[in-house]
């Protein structure tokens, strides 16, 4: 029987695990916190207690697992498995697949997670098996993966991907955590929809539902496709807007690299077909003729079980080489 | 000895043929015209011709040359050597590779013109053997070839690349010859250097010798280069105003895929430092921390030989498998 492969998704927060097949499908998940005390040091550790542990529950040895894939939430080098810098967790040029290999006695393969949520959805999800993959995550913040002849880009300095942080505004643009303006994640993260919409409640004089939706506490990204679902004018004028700016971007990236899928992921995608249609509608303004005709935009459709079978996917590619 | 290989780099005027070292090194370089006429069907046997000619003159046959390789203008799918369209040629879905084997008895691999030229800066040239690169070629239009993980991104249709049509400008944008409004292409090409000259000639009243050049014919893009290079004022601000607009598409492609270089090539790169320079400082301006300080960006060193030892790397990647 072909072995078992642990999916692990790294956060500030929690370290979710997961056990999957060696096609992909879940046999078990479950989370721990994250340690982050003394920089960090300690999650090599944590991981390989909470697998040692899921596998004394279960009766199997160390044996049974082909491999460990982590999703890291910073720029990794993946050659080696280093990460260069994971400001959540307190790593700098933090050799995690040596650390990790040398503790658990398993082989493991590690990515950014951004990059390992495009490969799941590629392989699983909505990427449907496509070579040419972009991944935009709408969350917090703007993530990106992209995929191209079926390998994650990296980039000299494992930073491909940035997509949140293209600009969008030349002028006037609102300053951004990376210390930009005018970035794509100042207006189309969860916390760029929020902020425009209370912005735009201090200066419009139309009647809209979300004056109401606000007296409580500010308005959310959520409030504000909800309001646009009931046909509010003022929402729909803040959702074009926003996927104006995202349109323009995944029609830069689009004619960049053709790819057969963008997907949109991340919290902000819950919205569905009411974030697809303006944004497919702008898309096709933007994009090259060909790109246009070619490339297909679509929302994610494994949420947060994209880490974990990307993972999957990287160990069988890199460790087994069933890929 | 190891065999030589043919490149060729195949134009809407001529056919440039070469035949090249196992090492990509000239052994001799000639032209011979494209003929045209019956959609372009006569020229496969041009290429053959001109090849057979070359052999006999130098006491070779066939069994010495190890594959053809060929830039064409157009889109292309790398895996049979179709061409999508090549509108110059009067190409549309044309098999190139297997007409062109079927005529001349020699293994062929077929790529678009732009990542061709990509290929040959990446191996011999400004890429100096990078696995992620970007070429951008500032000519009539302006084209681009991507290069990840080592090998060139097409995209579901061929179209990847299209860096040109990437829309720079939002609002009053101008035509475009790919239909759209405010591409990059209107901007940075030569053409589009040349239009925003004339135009700003006629609404300016600040001293330029541009207006003396514009006397006998209308300003060129080696005009506005030139006419900065002495210091005049609004040569100064036409090649700020066209490097800003570079520089935030080669910002946003840095983001999306972090490459160790972006070569700028085509005519217009001639200018040299005169261009880098200002495009450095809004690169730097617009691109993500980490990209800015790992992303190079430099001018082209092969000119019109890139083409023909791009073609010869992909006959040592495709045909003869020694990379």
């Amino acid at each position: 029987m072909a072995k078992m492969i642990v999916g692990v998704d790294l956060g500030g927060t929690s370290i979710k695990l997961a056990l999957l097949t060696n096609n992909g499908e879940f046999i078990d998940k479950w989370e721990v916190p994250t340690d982050k005390s003394d920089s960090g040091k300690h999650i090599p550790k944590t991981i390989t207690i909470a697998i040692e542990d899921k596998l004394k529950q279960m009766d199997k040895t160390k044996e049974d697992i082909a491999g460990i894939g982590i999703g890291a939430p910073g720029s990794v080098r993946l050659e080696d498995g280093l990460i260069f810098a994971a400001v959540n967790l307190g790593w700098v040029n933090f050799p995690l697949k040596d650390i990790l290999e040398k503790e658990s006695g398993i082989p493991v393969i590690v990515d950014n997670d951004a990059n390992i949520a495009a490969v799941g959805e590629m392989w699983k999800g909505a990427g449907n098996g496509a070579k040419d993959v972009v991944m935009v995550t709408l969350g917090t913040g703007v993530g990106g993966g992209v995929i191209v002849n079926g390998d994650v880009a990296h980039g000299i300095s494992g930073s491909a991907g940035e997509i949140g942080h293209i600009t969008v505004q030349l002028e006037n643009g609102v300053l951004c955590n990376c210390g930009k303006t005018g970035c794509l994640e100042t207006i189309s993260s969860a916390t760029g929809i929020a902020r425009i919409a209370n912005e735009k409640l201090q200066n419009t004089t139309k009647e809209t539902v979300l004056k109401e939706m606000s007296n409580d506490s500010p308005i959310t990204a959520k409030d504000v496709f909800e309001a646009y679902s009931n046909g509010d004018e003022v929402a729909e004028e803040i959702v074009n807007h926003v996927m104006r700016y995202l349109a323009l971007v995944l029609a830069g990236v689009g004619n960049t690299l053709n790819p057969e899928n963008i997907i949109i992921g991340g919290g902000v995608s819950n919205a569905g077909e009411l974030l697809l249609k303006p944004l497919k509608k702008y898309f096709d303004e933007f994009a090259f003729t060909t790109v246009r005709d070619s490339t297909k935009l679509s929302i994610a459709k494994l949420g947060n079980d994209a880490g974990a079978i990307g993972a999957a996917y990287l160990v069988k590619k890199f460790i087994t080489n069933e890929i």
